[in-house]
């Protein structure tokens, strides 16, 4: 559909070189203002315009990055890429997202297309099914092409290059702490992510921390089908005498609150509760939800800063990648004592 | 960063001219395969990869839809990606996406870029600042670049092109309509895109609902600063007596049945409430929220499915541009009677 007038074209139709034309439209003072006018008038009539990527191609350099996010309807990635947009503005770069919806193969497709095409860089979270399949040449070989890569979240130790990560074990035992400190005996932890990297972090957290208080006991409750949540949460509430609920994912925890309201117990003094990702759900909760804030904003903020330092900072190729952890917080709201 | 060798540098080392190293890259019987061989070795040594774009450049097909939208922390939008990132890929079409953060700077710098660089056509929804400017012309341009470009939800008239829209008028009438038939009689409406043209429409239907019926009242309740937005509809709640509430936005819904409840009001006896968009906040609040759904994941295959019927079927360059109205439905939940 799309009709293009090429330099090639213009230099044919104009009887004149590509290289002549070329340097007319940058008005170069070898050529005569005579045929840099005739010039101009012909590629005005076509509407010609340097094609941006031939451009960039040639200066290696496109001041766009790449992002690559698992899925788009999980809120945290929303904010991720909100605070990587922020930060990449502010240094002039664009930022070109596509979503991997969960695939492994649209991911190596996306990485590859973005790589062969022209961002100068990438930020990633792997899709679950390549967490799974643990298949990953296509992020190798970015390294090879001495593309800097940035992971995030989702990582593999596998993968050299930098990573941000957030310190979701620490995060689920400061979270499971804080019930204990407030009188919670019997957590129950309820999750969707039990197969994610960070949902294994998350619950090896929150066992360490019952195993290091007498008396505390952990009781599991795995999703795995997100349609009967509401439901597997409801009797699972009415079935087990558990005083807290740690969600490891955000809506998890959301429902709970919801089914606890449902069931008639009072929430805290009842059942307590806390999430993980400050969303808009922990934050439109009633009452509203004591969360694990991690902090996605800065998080993708942090991951674009670091990549868009190797980026500006072009001379070395061989540079030593680092992981950096963001602390999370436990932000207090009403769910909990 | 990146260091790429080009078909020129191979050409070069090789001693051998540029189409004959392009040939034997391609196995051209025309070559010798010694020749072939010579070259092979070299590109792998160099891990030389022929540039997609260069080569897409010359098809003058990429296979990838450009797709901008003003916000991703608008769960509508997130929605309004997934639907068109699944159609799009049953025709094996990647989606390239950019957020404007409703700026029209960067929605003026994306769609340069985009159209310049590589993709065959657009599905764009216009930033705030575009939309408040009417400032069209780099939308304009693609019309005349041949590219074709689909607008949806925030679209406007002077631009002619293909436009999924939502009957918002229409919507807001029927949500005015199911308050009143349920015994509301003094209808408040909370909005915090009073500005936008889908705000203006929703308001509009509003009150020609309500002027339809005797006895029925609308008050307004305009939230500029979101921030303050639980407070003042908390102190709005307790001050007018009314027995319904329409949210313009999910948002202002979801707070509204928040504050309803720490009042102590009773939902849906005391007050009925109705929202838009059918998001995570609509489907996780309590009581749950009936809402205007506008169909977002529809809304984004549908606008995904005729722009891709415009770049298969490539004969016609200057064919009829046509609007649809998407229908949006009332889901009835627990906030009204």
């Amino acid at each position: 559909m799309r009709k293009k007038v090429t330099l090639k074209q213009l230099a044919k139709e104009l009887n004149l070189s590509i290289s002549t034309v070329s340097k007319s439209l940058k008005n170069d003072s070898e050529i005569s203002q005579k045929t840099i006018n005739r010039v101009h008038e012909l590629a005005n009539f076509y509407n010609y315009k340097p094609n941006a990527l031939a451009v960039s191609l040639k200066s290696n350099k496109t001041n766009t990055i790449g992002v690559l996010l698992p899925e788009i309807l999980n809120h945290f990635y929303a904010k991720v890429l909100f605070g990587i947009e922020q930060e990449a503005s502010k240094e002039g770069y664009k930022i070109v997202t596509c979503i991997t919806n969960e695939s492994y193969e649209k991911e190596v497709e996306y990485v590859e297309m973005l790589n062969y095409s022209s961002v100068d860089g990438f930020i990633l979270a792997l899709s679950k099914e390549t967490q799974m399949l643990n298949k990953l040449n296509h992020l190798k070989d970015l390294k090879r092409d001495n593309v800097p890569l940035m992971m995030f979240d989702r990582v593999s130790t596998e993968v050299d290059c930098d990573k941000v990560i957030v310190d979701d074990k620490h995060a689920s035992k400061t979270a499971v702490q804080h019930l204990i400190k407030t009188g919670c005996r019997k957590i129950a932890i309820i999750s969707t992510i039990f197969d994610l990297s960070v949902g294994r972090l998350r619950l090896e957290g929150a066992h360490e921390e019952v195993a290091a208080n007498d008396g505390v006991t952990l009781v599991e409750l795995p999703i795995n089908n997100i349609e009967l949540e509401e439901k597997e949460i409801e009797s699972f509430l009415k079935n087990n005498e558990i005083d807290a609920v740690l969600g490891l994912d955000e809506t998890a925890a959301a429902v709970a609150i919801n089914m606890a309201n449902k069931l008639g117990y009072k929430i805290p003094d009842d059942i307590s509760v806390i999430g993980f990702t400050d969303g808009i759900l922990s934050k439109h909760s009633y009452p509203k939800l004591t969360t694990v804030s991690q902090h996605a904003e800065d998080l993708g903020a942090r991951a674009a800063r670091i990549l868009l330092d190797r980026l500006l900072n072009t001379s070395e190729d061989n540079y030593k990648t680092s992981t950096e952890i963001v602390k999370t917080s436990l932000i207090l709201r009403d769910s909990t004592n």
